[in-house]
């Protein structure tokens, strides 16, 4: 590559994306680029001109560490998405005078459908224009909804949080119900794809029995078949615990958390901001049994807490970073590393890149096959495919006894 | 120690109360003891007659190890209130019963409070009634509210993991806030100390700057002057983070939580059932400034997260535990062992006896000279005393990607 490179970070954090930053710089000294620039704050930065220089904060190998081991986007993030071509030339015109004026050969954008959308456009702007520059997508986000990659960055950390607190959480609620049982409804994130609160059955092993269901957003939510099911439950064991994902849905379509109270927020994006539900239902369930029930959200934690991020994870966000640029530097464009899996027993994984057209704006749900026939858990199938993703530990290092991060200068 | 002895845990668990037992154990084995017994769900279940071998379970130092990495009761907890004495005698007789069966010499209980009034009951009774088991407390309690010890066994954790979610969570909150500034409120435990709450500030650091405010209930709370101190955030920084204990109190007395929608939940103990607040003073920031404002509750997770158990703490609940079966072999009954600090730099900490009368039902707020004078942070007085609580780690045995624990057969 003989010009300089440039990174940015989109959409909602994840506790890997650092690691594809580092996975990016990595490769592009190893090519012997000259400078790999950051967008502060994703391409609504860059397209005011913020950028800063890697180089200045990742001069040695123990930067490269700690940024590895540091949650959020190191850059700074945005929820800006690139408006169609026709009518709006003099904002992609804008990003390519930013990209010459910063000798800028390939720009790497590390984002989940809407991010992928972003390459999507530039690409097809730059081979319309016949514009030289090259764009290539890093995959991330915990929600694993991108389609053609095995799975996505970030969603193993992500995935290994939820297992980790639910059997925590498990443990605690399996301590009281001595006379009566006493139930906790969990709240784990997924608008469209219940790929995380599925993550919650990977709290099972010989020492927990894990959630006693788990509602995913794949299957339309049935009030009544839901209240039977808790109160069998509450008739037959001591501790119930159930994993609900924020996005289920009656059969009308409405979303569980907003019934009986308004919630007409929309992000940047237009989705709907969710949440609630797991305090909705527990309402219900205490109303319905006097039982003593508690609502948990894992909220934002779960897709920050690097603390207990996956190392197999933390490896494949460096390896797509890294991956990206080797492929830009092949001449390739208008692309995403994808994650290959090839085999499970021992797991191997390796990458390719694919064509971003087929990617972008398309979410994959969790398959019908590893979905338990009552709707209510997941089979082995499931297990098998996510248990590789959430192993592995990379120890944070500790000062005053919180973990270390690196941080840019504002 | 001629006879055998049991240990029960009480109120709500903590990531170390197993970590108190397992000291228990090991020191009655030590000493020779022949059977140490567990209360099945605390005195509750001891009073039906409910015990378990310890034996059976700890049987080699590497279930001793697993035990000490276990979140929750692992022997069940409760929530029982030893009535008083007079007219209720069949109880008192019952479980002087329970412990002549067992051949039982000394009870050892772990908790807070109000665990150390069962213990300052049954040693009374012993007193009057001529019986000659001793009783010994083993403080555990998130909240260190304790009077008499430095600190409680269970708060180091709790405030290791609260500083460490805190510090992610800051960090992906200031991710995002490029044309606006995004709020962030959350809620911490802490019914009427706030010791956990003020455990956000130690998420501080060179690499953070910590919350931009932190809400005690030992500080009354003005909701004008909250809003106010909040749009003044808003207005010269992108990224706002609270952080509000559940037990805040506007000055007539009524909790923050309550304001707008009942809730009348009490536990066993008579304390009423509180979250929601930080919900409500989202929902009421958004609606002044228009900004995008979120709640996160940390919740049950505060007192589980046994992955992110602080060395420390878990070394210090050992040694309550072992200790109070020290003092009990010596002869002592009716006290609780204290930890005492004899320095900070380094740290050093002893145990000492100390008679629960003077302990049991008795709370201790966060000194005032502690609190910053705008009455919204922590100085470094109290930064100087957590900071070696939440010192070091113990990895957890982590079997396909979660920690695992030891647990009881059912």
């Amino acid at each position: 590559m003989k010009g300089n490179i440039v990174v940015g970070q989109s959409g909602g954090p994840t506790a890997v994306i650092n690691s594809s930053v580092a996975g990016v710089y990595t490769a592009a000294k190893k090519l012997g680029v000259e400078k790999v620039y950051g967008m502060v704050h994703g391409i609504q930065g860059f397209l005011k001109g913020e950028l800063c220089d890697l180089g200045e904060y990742l001069y040695d190998d123990t930067k490269i560490e700690l940024l590895k081991r540091t949650p959020s986007a190191f850059l700074g993030s945005c929820r800006y998405k690139m408006p169609k071509i026709e009518g709006n030339e003099a904002i992609y015109e804008k990003a390519f005078e930013v990209m010459d004026k910063y000798d800028i050969e390939a720009l790497f954008y590390c984002g989940g459908n809407d991010s992928m959308d972003t390459i999507k456009m530039l690409s097809d702007y730059a081979a319309a224009h016949g514009k030289r520059q090259r764009f290539m997508g890093v995959p991330k986000t915990i929600d694993n909804d991108l389609p053609i990659t095995d799975h996505c960055p970030g969603y193993g950390s992500a995935a290994k949080y939820i297992a980790t607190s639910m059997k925590e959480i498990i443990r605690d609620n399996e301590s009281f119900g001595i006379e009566k049982p006493t139930i906790l409804i969990v709240e784990i994130m997924g608008r469209h794809a219940g790929w995380l609160t599925a993550a919650a059955a990977l709290s099972k092993g010989d020492d927990c029995i894990g959630p006693d269901a788990i509602y995913l957003p794949e299957i339309t939510f049935d009030m009544d078949a839901f209240m039977e099911h808790v109160k069998h439950l509450a008739a037959t064991k001591h501790s119930v615990v159930i994993a609900v994902s924020e996005g289920i849905k009656l059969a009308d379509g409405t979303f569980v958390c907003e019934i009986g109270h308004a919630s007409d927020f929309v992000d940047a994006f237009g989705h709907k901001q969710l949440s609630g539900c797991a305090a909705l239902l527990a309402h219900k369930v205490a109303e319905a049994t006097g039982l003593k029930t508690r609502a948990v959200e894992f909220s934002t934690l779960q897709r920050s807490a690097t603390h207990i991020a996956s190392l197999t994870d933390i490896n494949e966000a460096f390896q797509v970073g890294h991956d990206a640029v080797l492929a830009a530097n092949e001449g390739k464009t208008g692309m995403m590393i994808t994650l290959d899996r090839n085999g499970d027993e021992p797991y191997q994984c390796g990458t390719s890149a694919y064509d971003v057209h087929h990617i972008a704006n398309v979410e994959r749900p969790i398959p019908a096959e590893w979905i338990t026939e009552d709707g209510r858990n997941l089979n082995e199938g499931y297990l098998k495919y996510a248990r590789p993703l959430i192993t592995g530990e990379l120890m944070p290092l500790f000062v005053n006894g919180v973990p270390h991060h690196l941080v840019r200068r504002k």
